[in-house]
């Protein structure tokens, strides 16, 4: 049976502009759902993995509005929690598709975590805005009293910036492969996994995000998947993204790939990342990595939608 | 190989009075991994449950605290969050004191659903107080709003109660038996698991609170485990509890057991449902659980201490 990653995107948990209640959650999980029931009833196995900011973020100010009667925990356990609230709503809607296309197939999430280098340049120079926003003179205070790192966000306001180092290894490779390999549906590496370094022979918990589609990259080369399916809310990647004429891709070699990338062809949002990814997976030996929209990922998965990574 | 299903206690995440800074509870974690790798190296299979109450209130605390910024999500999905942060903690100091250790076994968290019966007459009568303390008007105004049911705590103040079903199946039992068989510790059935009802062929989160000694029995009974191990922060079940002569027992059948249980001589606190999870599940098939120490586990495991239920 041929394998594939599923890497969903934050509009697969939470669309555009949809409130942040568990309806509008369990409506968007449920649509990820049915495209992931049409890919294991087309005989795939699958692996499915997904963002987390929009529920790190809730979390993080959950903690922030209860710190004088809760201790707030460190990033890494907040990663963690994430990883069962969103792998829960996840698990019951895949489960519940399932069901009522009579398809037995069990559905499991795995806690995960990813290994990343103790050196990683990323520890030096923390970029990624995460939590509430502050005024400067709290955002100092905060520099203060919990060592966090702050700075100015574009969007106004200061904010807590935390390292996003690269993945190199998923820890629990092992008991994924084997669950998939015996039919489960597993859904691992949420949020990218939470970052550890090893340090001798243990593995630290550190307070970061791993980029999710960089993560899945990772996974689906370990798992020996043939696909990476990168899931988001746009039909195709565009080459001079924002230009007066974007133009659409449907295929593209890694070098080609790698090329735009370095020429910025992708804008600065988190296109380049899942294009990236793509490439990271097809160097490594993967076959097709494609990027698609959630609503097109069958298609996508043929070959016949989407914009495809290849060789070459 | 022997298969033992372990669970932990309150105490074993955070101590009694300890503070609930990450610290503490990453203290408390750790003498619990270390009685699970003795275990583990004296040759066990292992599955590891646990408690939540502390962590999903303090999640509800915090949800509370920024509801007017964040919508609160319903218990079920704060369950799975509190599986997600108590098993990072849990499989990181487990991991820890392995390698420390050079031992080699893979650590896995499984987020877990428990069924539950709809006509459960639990679901009817909810019991079981959890979150925050509110004052009367306010307690008034959750009902009306959130259909909460609020009672008065005999602690003082008013709370939400919910319903404590009985569980009768473990949903992820083949994924952990899988694992387990192929020596990977597992860590599951955490706070009892996510309770759910069968609606035709779905699985139903419901908002209540899966005893988590009653789970294991089920979930030690499903994996086949010869030994359910209770951990707690007493040496002994004592009869007469409470009583000016408690008499510690060391060893009872499981026929004793109920008799003891029906005449409340284990008192009104959490001892009950311990020595009624011992009896069910020797009672299914099992052939010792005991109840006893953290710090006793390697002996009461052979038998040397604890309290002990066989069938008879």
């Amino acid at each position: 049976m041929e394998r594939v990653v599923i890497a969903l995107g934050g509009n697969a948990l939470l669309r555009r502009g949809a409130e942040d209640t568990f309806e509008e959650m369990y409506r968007a999980s449920r649509l990820a759902a049915e495209r992931i029931a049409d890919i294991a009833a087309a005989g795939w196995e699958v692996v499915v993995t997904h963002g987390n900011g929009p529920q790190v973020g809730r979390i993080l100010l959950q903690q922030e509005a209860a710190k004088e009667v809760v201790h707030p925990m460190p990033l890494d356990v907040c990663g963690a929690e994430s990883q069962g609230q969103i792998g829960y709503l996840l698990q019951v809607t895949i489960g519940d598709v399932f069901f009522e296309r009579s398809m037995e197939r069990p559905v499991t999430t795995i806690l995960s975590l990813t290994r990343v280098r103790a050196q990683d340049p990323a520890f030096r120079n923390p970029t990624k805005f995460v939590g509430p926003y502050y005024e400067e003179p709290q955002a100092k205070q905060l520099e203060q009293e919990r060592g966090y790192v702050m700075k100015a966000d574009p969007h106004g306001g200061w904010r807590r910036v935390v390292p996003s180092p690269k993945p190199y290894s998923i820890v629990e490779t092992p008991v994924i492969e084997r669950l998939v390999s015996a039919g489960v549906i597993v859904i691992a590496s949420g949020g990218g996994g939470v970052p550890v370094i090893e340090k001798g022979p243990r593995l630290i918990g550190k307070e970061g995000v791993v980029d999710k589609d960089l993560a899945a990259a990772i996974l689906a080369h370990e798992v020996g998947a043939s696909v990476l399916l990168i899931l988001t809310d746009v039909k195709k990647v565009q080459r001079g993204f924002g230009s007066l004429y974007p133009e659409d891709i449907d295929r593209m070699t890694a070098g080609e790939a790698k090329s735009m990338l370095k020429k910025g062809e992708f804008g600065a949002g988190s296109m380049g990342p899942k294009v990236q990814a793509a490439v990271n997976f097809v160097e490594a030996g993967g076959s097709r990595a494609v990027i698609a929209d959630l609503d097109d990922a069958t298609s996508a998965l043929e070959g016949t939608n989407g914009s495809e990574v290849v060789a070459g």
